[in-house]
Order: structure tokens, then C-alpha cells, then sequence
């Protein structure tokens, strides 16, 4: 287990589906930044799947609990621990699969790995839920970066086969949370949502790809050669269940244009230099170079489907049949959005702390 | 700056591209691994440009040295630090666009980040050639896996707009060598070659797609939630320069298709669990399935080409035409081949080590 | 803030004095251990300051929750996240002092390193109360141990001027907890008990010396150069406050004597190597000799006294005369026994895990 | 193995004592800190054994060689690689103790943890000529706090049974290099040499104390609660082979005394708050009280003596009588002393990135 994550703003999380809570701890935040309890339930809000098709049936007020590490709405300098409760975990759903692992979930490896001691309930540290950890410590950093002028959002730009059409940086800042997908292109997301609407109908699920985009970034962010921006960002997201690709910029596009095309040319805007396009992603050698840092991430489908599966029972060692209850959802994209920007904005936080962008910003 | 990768098998890099050397350290080898200068020096000759298409002029011995933790052909359990000295450095060319950063490499953002005094020879510490380093690093971690059955082998599966046809992993494992392209598809390959020439007589330079697989990993490889498989390996990778995206089996392709599909179906395979196909890339909840581990890195173009670009000065602050001559590539792909594998296999010697898997290996 | 502690047990502690809670994550416990929520309270329970001589009076059930990690009585291989409420905080008596910082507390370097905006009821952070979430750390590290045959106690060697006689270390096992100073000397106790009352009468307060024994290590723990035995212990020691010295075995005395009278002599016992007196205190090298580790701690005397101290206020800048009000213990030497325990355990716990003590005994 | 001490300034040791080097890799240095050779070299020297009474007859040039990091005289933001190399290795005299295993020395331990595969000529990573290393890497720690006002010097206290009278800071800023033992009262060193020479003469050796100090500090720099000033130092002490303890200000003399005479008053001086004595050591919660920062490393004499003794031979599974011969220091004090104000050096370089010394002097 290695659950901590980051050098100087440092996050370990905790907690599993169907246990007591999840939570997460938040070490070495400045202190004097303004935090509020509503700020952060206003991100975990984003995360619920009211509303949002195709949504898990699961529903829980998850209400932000801020343990430690604030004070009269500011941070202290000290660890902040907060966490959500578990307030309605139904594992009856998932007793009857234990010795049958579930396709395209961790119940194998991990029984394997923890000796069939780990929590299986609701996929326990596997499952989905222990986002929410993560959101809350994204609300915290976003919390730290709003006071130096970084700025992070996400939009969904693919749901199985719909893609929406490209939009500009300040598009999308403008319109990415004007419907409940997140989709900055409007007839696309209706497209979105009949596709997710079919698939939940044929007892299936579908994926999705979520771009983000980190605005306001001083030149020179990242810390070569191990810890640079794309390096930490792309670790970071691999933390989100489901992500099975990431790029920045042009990304795999990159490999079949030529260098003449690929690289972004310089030019000097006022004060600023700045590249007339950012296939680079608004990264180069690992830091940033000041335009919109670019990432998206690939999000199989859930795993979780109600059609029939091929599986093997553990117990008879014997190839069995598999059919899914439970209440989960047909399509996490939307919901990912803000998982995505949290994972995002926790990794500009330490290596902003790291490369002095906070120390100039934060008293 | 954080030279450093990884918490039980540590690998420190260190050097410039012009400087006296480019190194590296590798703390928290296992004791009693053979481990020959001779096999450390091919997998550094694999990486060399030398008869390879479109590869840099710059010719080196790059005789890896071996300056402690080795005694009489086995770790010793010490730090092992290697090293290759540069003795073809030709400064000369860089020194005339200092003022004019690149675009495309990391001069502008570098030169911000480190006040001008970073080293600009070559690159410095953001020239490909640190990957030196890393090579030598994955040559001892290749040595710790093999002894535990693990094979870790990358291949070339894209060049430009020219892609090799899929091979199972058994083919590519026994064809991956085949040519100097590491391409397993051999008519592809000879198209790619074509490509790379045609590139390099347009003054251009063209990317391409590395497949790393690894074999032989025992079931429940990985921490997760935040050093899983996936985010350890993925965050290794892009420390390769000019590496843009990453993904696991199916990668983006997954966000295309229905849960149904994507998910890998389970069976029993004489005494043990396998899957049918293998979308998840081997990797589950961030764990090793059993089945092969499979990612692909995109690789950009070289960013150095001999074609006039647009750039900046900015010492006189204003817009700059740039013409780089030095030598270059005009396609590192292949050399990439065998960094890919040495970041994978660095990685995987980590977690293995924190897995247990090493320790039943390694006395 | 830095408030994990070690590579791959890792603790994390969180929580104030005066605020919700105090706690601790523990990431990275192996899955399958025993660990029931009583044997955390028996260990919790040892800290409180119920029936020790010189304590405060400030009193609180301490009840243990268990938030995550444990399922059915067991270690789940998730992190562990426990903690204790604060039920009884008194922040009045700490308000009147926050422009006049207590001398010997960490008031002033705190108020100066968090702007002033640290949590500074009851010393927040600084607080011994934060050892709580030691002491619960350390009981999960005692049940890793035990399962190993490594067990860890401590007892009380000095307070003031009152030395206890040297013991063995079979005595030490035995004697350890027969009084409520945890001190192995009948007639010596009860000397320290009349300090430790004479001291609360004068309104002041008194330190003493722990010794802390660990039994039923295997030879070659520890991990050099950085991570040795000694080096681990020392740092994780000086996290409790008030410790202001640490050595082991002859410790300082080892420097006035000759190295023919500080070695010490190996001799066989059946199939053991041992040494014939211990002055190495079971450490050679950063490594465990499997002879008994032997640490001792100097503890400060409390702080807080009553009578009346030269500080200044920093609010008219000038020099100020204060008396600490509020609850305090006369002598936290006793309550400290535990909590040297458990960091010494946390600590013989990470490193036995890296050292692949653990994986031989733990499932 | 664990050869990395430090957050953001990381030094990583490699070497053995009778391999081809010994050597440190320097990450996260600031980029424009002037650094010369010779400046290296000068420290260096200071850990020599020449002319010092009762050093090794092994003489070594031990040039500094720096093989990046550094160009033109200023660090680059690059990993500093230096190291010395050895050139008068004798490995004749370990070879015939390979299975007596030598009293005091890591010997047998080593031999256990790494199977035998352990470089045992001149005890190879359990050597004192490893911290030939921390020497350099002090000299780079040094010149960063240079630059910030702050300063770092050791002195002798004790050799044998032999203390020096105690000296105020300032006096012995400016002694603390007036003899070959770094031995601020005259008379005291006088005596400490006829202990060392009397010692020598007896074919034994003789152990000590050293004291250092670090002025100039500011206020609260110190990472609580794990990575806190004393926490820290201690930590980096214990690498130092023969150190047994380590004692902050008043050290173990606190346990003794009562609250009242153990804090140190605060009074106003100018602009600044100080104590009116220092027997917290500059150090209150782990943070720095802007008072010096006096530490002491008690270290036990040389584990090499040429008096016969009792050890075991591990092959025969017999005791066994050993007489060592090589060249050997009677008293590694005075040498030491260069190496702890490394490691101090080190420590608050590294605490002083943390907390924010740094970056308001460093460009």
C-alpha cells in the first residue's frame, strides 16, 4: 500500500466503500489560506451522482467533516484531515461474488495480493468512492492555487463514441459547467446523454475522455527529471479507478505529424512569451512554459455491467457465469470531471510549493 | 530538481549532455545479483546511434564504468554508481542560440526556472542524453527480474503516420530484435525506414509509438492507491524526454467501447486464472492480473530540426527566426526502444521488491 | 509540516489540542494482523494521566475509534485510520497568553513560522496530546512485532536526581509495569514518587530518563547509511516533546572509555553469536547484532509551571512577567513510557518490513 | 539500503572504503550558488588524517573531483556528482578477519544481512572514509548557507576521560580552529593530546564528544512533527560511524533539574526576541528559537584496536582470538569534526528550502 501522494503538499487518503468513512489527510498546506467547509462540500457536490445520467442509484448526502487543520476559516499550518461518512453501504450485493471476481475489476489481484483479508465491500480501496477523498483534497489545493491566479477546470469531451468539437481555452473555462456532463459543446452532449441512456438500457456501460486544463501557471513549474509536471500529473491520475490513458497536448497526434509541425513557435506577446499554438500542452522538458497546461485522460467504461459475465469461481476452480446486481453507474465520466481537476490541482499545489509559485503568493 | 526515482530500488541521475558524464545511482539493489560491466555495456550499445536510420552523428563510446556496489560480479547490496563520460561534445553549436531558446525543447522554461545559470551545452540536464543513465539503471534491473522469471522487451509500433500490424506477445517477444527499428512487423518496418530518410532529407524529424510488455509478473504487483502498476510505470516514461502520452492495453481505444467488451473475461488455465484477451493491459486496480503488462509511450518528433523556425530573443525582446544546426536525429524512436524498457523494468524492480516478489528470488 | 514518518509502515499524524480530535493514518500495515479496538484502548489507556503521580487534571476517556483498515477483528492491507476526541479541552486559560509566549513551549517559533495563524489552544500541534495518535500507532506496530517475536518495552531510569540501579533485561521484562512510574526499582520508585510531589508543591516540574529495550530481533536490521536502527529510533524519539537527548547502550559514557573496554566480545551460545555485555546497545553499524536494543530518552521537565516566569509581550514588545494557569502534569516521565514504546516499535516495525522481517512471519 | 538523507536538498552516498571511489550525488541544490573546487577541497582537507595525533598512516590525496552540477563556478540547479577516489586501499589485512568478525565493528551483522555478498576490505560501506562524502556534500550545504547568513562549526569537547572547559559562542567561533584537535581551550587540548598519544601507545583507542553549532538561523525553520530541527539533525549524526548519542543544549544535564531552571526567559533585544540562556538549544517544538543550534555527538573510541580479543570464527562456529593489524586511527574525534558540521550543514540546508531560508537569498 503506498497511499500518500506529493512532496511538500502531501495527501494520504484512507477509508473504503462500505466501511466507515472515506477521508484523506492533507500535510503541509500553508497556513493562512481561507478554507471553508462549504467550498469543500460545493466540490464533493460535483462528485454526487444526483442528477447526472446514468448515475449509480447509490445516493448519500456526503457531507464534508473537516477534522483538524482549520481554524476560524483559515488553515493552521497543520495536517488537515477530513472525511465523508459512509451512511448507506448495502454489501449484501457483493457478499454473494466473493469468490467469483468480478471482469475488469480488482477483486482478483487484490484477493490475491492481501491474502482474501482486504475488504471486499463495494470493492473496498478499490472502489470509485475513495474519490471523494481525493475532491477534498482537491478543494484544498484549488483553495491554494485561487491565491496565486492558477486556475483548473475539466470538460467531458468523449462519452463512447460521441466527441465533442474542439473548443478554445477560454470556451471552455466559460461554458464547462453549463450542463451536467460537463460537455462545453452543447448538441455533443446530448448525443452524450442518448448514449449513455442506451447503454444503461442494454445493461451496459460506456467511457469517456476527460480533458483538463490548468490556466495561470508561471513559467517553469515541474521538477526535472523524476518529478516533472506531465510526470506527476500522469501518476496522479492513474490514482483515479478506470483511467487507462493519459496525454498532454497533441499527445499520441504527436507521433504521426513532423517536428516542423509539432513544435509550438515562440512569440513575444507584451511581457509574455508565449507559443502560437500549445500542442506542447503548455509543457516543455517537464515544466511549464507558462501557456494552459493540457491534459486529458482515457476512462474505460465501469466495469460493473448487468449483462452476463464469464468469470471463475475461485473455490471450485472452475469457469462460472457472472451476473452483476448492485446499483452502479452505467457511465462515471461526468462524475470524473472533478476527481480529474482535484488529482490536477494537488500536483500544481506541491510543485508550485516546490518551484516557489505558493511562497510568493501565500502569506 | 528531483534526480531521484522510486523507494526501494532508488535509481539517482546524474550528468549533462555536455558536461564530464552522464550517470546514475542505484540504491537498494539486492545483494548477489551477477551483474557484468559486458551486460551493462549492450544494453548502453542498443541505445547507440550507430547504424541506425536517421540517427545523430554524434558518435561515443558511452563504455559504461561501474565506480562502486559491484565486487567480482555480484551486487554487493551497496549503491552501485555508473557512469559514461562525454567525449564528443561539441558545444560550439548551442552557444549561438542561447538568446534564442528552441522551440519544442526545454530552453525557455529551463532558463526561467534556474536564472540562466542552468548548463545549455547540449541540452544539459533536458538532453536525451541522461536516458544513458537510465539505461544503465534497467540494465541492473533487468538483471534482479530475470531471476525471478520477470522479462520486460519494448518494440516499435508507429513511425510517423506508418503503423506495424498488431503481433501477439510471443511473436513479438521472438521477433522485437529482428531489425535495427525493433519492429515486428517487417514490411512496416522497411515503410518506416522510408519515412525516417524522407524525413531526414526534409530537414524534418518524425515520432513514433513504443510498446513495452513484460512478462512472468506474479499476480498482486502494485501499491496502490497512488503507486499503482500503472501510475509507477506512466510517471517513469514521461522522464523520457519527448514522451507525450501513455496507455495501458486497450488505452484510449476504451473509451470508445462498451463496458461488455472492454471488460476481460476470466478462466482457468491449468493452475491458473487467465483472461481471453487482455484490454486491461495486465493491470487491474492498479495490480499485475498475471497476464502480460502492456503499455505504449508516444513519442513526438525530435524537436531539433534543420528547417528555419520561429522563435524569440530575448535579449533584444523581440520576435526571432531560428536555423539549428549541431547534430540531431531526425528519428529517436528506436533509440527510445530500449529507455522504455529500462524505465518499465526500473519500475517494476521497485515494486517488486515492495511486493515481495524479489525477495523470493534474490537470496 | 512533515508529519509522516517512515518508508513502507508509514504514519501519518494529525489532530490539535484543543481541536475535534487527535489521530493517525498508518499506511503500509500488512494485511492479516490481529488487531482488535481494546488492544489499542489498553495501550491508550497507559498514556492517561489517571493515577500518576504529577499528572494533569485534565481528563479524558481516550476512546479509540478505528476508522478504516480493520475489518472482522484483522488488518485489511488499507491504511488505518484511527483516533481519539477531544472532549475536555479548556482553550481559556491558553487565550490570555497568546501575546506573551510561555517560555521553554514552542508559542514563539510557531506564532512566527505560521504568521500567526497556527492553532495555539492548549499548543495545538505542540501539544503532548498529539502522542495519543502515537501511542495508537504503535499498538498497531506491537501487534506486527509480536507476531514476529519482537517485543518492546520501556521503563522509568531517572526523574531529577533520582537514578534507578541497573537491571538486566529479563529483570526489566519482568519488573517493568509493577508500579505506575514504570520503574524496575522498588526503593528508587518510590523516591521518585516524593520528587515528582515535591516538585508539584513547589509549583514546578521535573524530567527523568526513559529506557527503552527491544527483545527478539533478528541480526541485520536496519538499513544504512541513512536509515540505520539508531538513526530511525533517534529521529522518531525526538518527535515527542520535551526529549531533548538519546543514546544507546553506553551511550556518552563511551566516551571516556577505551575502545578495548567498549567492545564487545562475540562468543557462541549454541547457534547463536552473542556478545558477552552490551555496551553497543544491540546496534553495529545502523544494524541490529540480535543482541537487545537499548535506547535511552532525556526528558526535559514539563514546561508549563506555575510559578512565575520572564517573557515578552509581543504586542507592546517588551519584557513581561507570566504565570501559566491551566492543567498540567508536574512530570510527564511516567505517561511518557508508552509513547517512547510505540515510536520505537513504529520505527522497528518499518524497518523490520524493509529488512523482510515481517514477510516470514506475518501470514 | 538506504543511501538518501533530505527532502528538497537530497544527498546520496556511495562508496566503499577500498573500492575505486566514494563519492555523493547533490539534489536540489539551488541553481547560482558559487561553488569551487578548491572550496571542496578545503573541507576535505580538514577530515585528512595528517598531522593530526593518533590518525591512520593511511594517506590519501583524496582530491576532490565534481563531475557535474557545477559550471563556471556557480551549481547549475543540476545533481552534483563529486568524489574522491581511492588510491592507497591495503585490502591484505581484511582479508584474513573475513570469518573472525572484528569486535565493534558492523562486521557481523553486515555479514548476515547481506548474505556474504558485502564488500568486507577496509569494512567497504560501514567504512569511516564514507563520510569523506558527507564531507563534500557539507561543503556545498555551506556555501548555500553562506549566502543566507548563516554558519556552522564544530569543536572538541571531550577526548577520554579529558573535557574542555565550556565557551561562550562567540569565543568559540574564534578558537574552534586554533589546534589540530579543534579543541577551544588551550590547556584541555593539550591534555586530550597526551590521552590520545598514551592511548595509542597502549595499542588502544579513545573515544569523545563534539559540539556544534549553527548561528544566524531565523526564526521557526524545522519541519514538526517528524521532520523537526532536532529530529533531523539527530537522524544525520547517527550516519556518522562511532557516534552512540546525541544531546541538544542542555541535553541529558535537563532530566536533572526542575522546569523553573530548565526554560530560558525570553527578554527583548532590539528588534529581535532571545533567551537569556540556551538551554533549549536554539530548538523549541522543533523549530528554531533564532538562538544557536548547539548539538553534541558523543562518539565511542575506534572499534580497531591492536590489543588481542574475543571474537568468533564463523566458519569453525568456535571462538576465536583476534588481533587486528591495518592502519588505524587511536582517535577519530578531531577528524570527525569536519563530518558532524556536514551533517548539521546538511540538515539545516535542507530545512532551510522547506521553510523558506533559502529562496529569500539564494536567486
Amino acid at each position: 500500500m503506498s497511499n500518500s501522494l506529493g512532496t511538500l503538499f502531501r495527501v494520504t487518503s484512507f477509508g473504503e466503500s462500505h466501511g466507515e468513512c472515506v477521508g484523506v489527510v492533507i500535510d503541509g498546506c500553508p497556513a493562512g489560506v481561507q478554507l471553508s467547509r462549504e467550498r469543500v462540500q460545493e466540490e464533493l457536490d460535483r462528485r454526487r451522482p444526483s442528477g447526472q445520467p446514468g448515475a449509480t442509484s447509490r445516493r448519500e448526502p456526503d457531507n464534508a467533516r473537516i477534522l483538524s487543520g482549520v481554524l476560524e476559516g483559515h488553515t493552521t499550518g497543520a495536517p488537515i484531515c477530513m472525511l465523508v461518512e459512509n451512511t448507506n453501504a448495502d454489501s449484501e450485493a457483493y457478499a454473494r461474488i466473493a469468490d467469483i471476481p468480478r471482469p475488469g475489476h480488482a477483486d482478483y489481484p487484490a484477493g490475491v495480493k492481501y491474502g482474501g483479508m482486504n475488504d471486499p465491500g463495494g470493492g473496498g480501496r478499490f472502489s470509485g468512492r475513495i474519490t471523494a477523498g481525493f475532491v477534498m483534497a482537491g478543494a484544498v489545493a484549488k483553495a491554494v492555487l485561487a491565491g496565486c491566479g492558477v486556475e483548473v477546470f475539466a470538460h467531458t469531451v468523449q462519452i463512447g463514441r460521441v466527441r465533442a468539437s474542439e473548443v478554445s481555452v477560454e470556451s471552455a473555462r466559460a461554458s464547462c459547467r453549463m450542463n451536467v456532463l460537463s460537455c462545453c459543446d452543447g448538441p455533443a452532449a446530448a448525443a452524450m446523454e442518448r448514449e449513455i441512456e442506451d447503454t444503461r438500457a442494454a445493461g451496459d456501460s460506456v467511457g469517456g475522455v476527460v480533458e483538463c486544463v490548468a490556466t495561470g501557471l508561471p513559467v517553469g513549474i515541474g521538477e526535472p527529471v523524476f518529478s516533472t509536471v506531465d510526470a506527476e500529473i500522469a501518476r496522479a491520475l492513474f490514482a483515479i479507478p478506470a483511467v487507462k490513458a493519459v496525454e498532454f497536448g497533441g499527445g499520441f497526434g504527436l507521433s504521426a505529424v513532423r517536428g516542423s509541425q509539432a513544435n509550438d513557435p515562440f512569440t513575444i506577446e507584451g511581457d509574455r512569451v508565449v507559443t502560437t499554438k500549445n500542442d506542447a500542452g503548455g509543457i516543455l522538458g517537464g515544466l511549464t512554459t507558462g501557456m494552459p497546461v493540457v491534459v486529458r485522460a482515457a476512462i474505460k467504461p465501469t466495469a460493473s455491467v448487468s449483462l452476463q459475465q464469464k468469470s471463475v469461481n475461485l473455490k471450485t476452480w472452475q469457469d462460472a457465469e457472472l451476473t452483476i446486481s448492485g446499483r452502479h453507474d452505467a457511465c462515471i465520466v461526468p462524475r470524473a470531471v472533478v476527481v480529474v481537476e482535484a488529482m490536477v490541482a494537488v500536483v500544481l499545489c506541491d510543485l508550485g510549493l516546490q518551484g516557489g509559485l505558493i511562497s510568493g503568493c501565500v502569506k
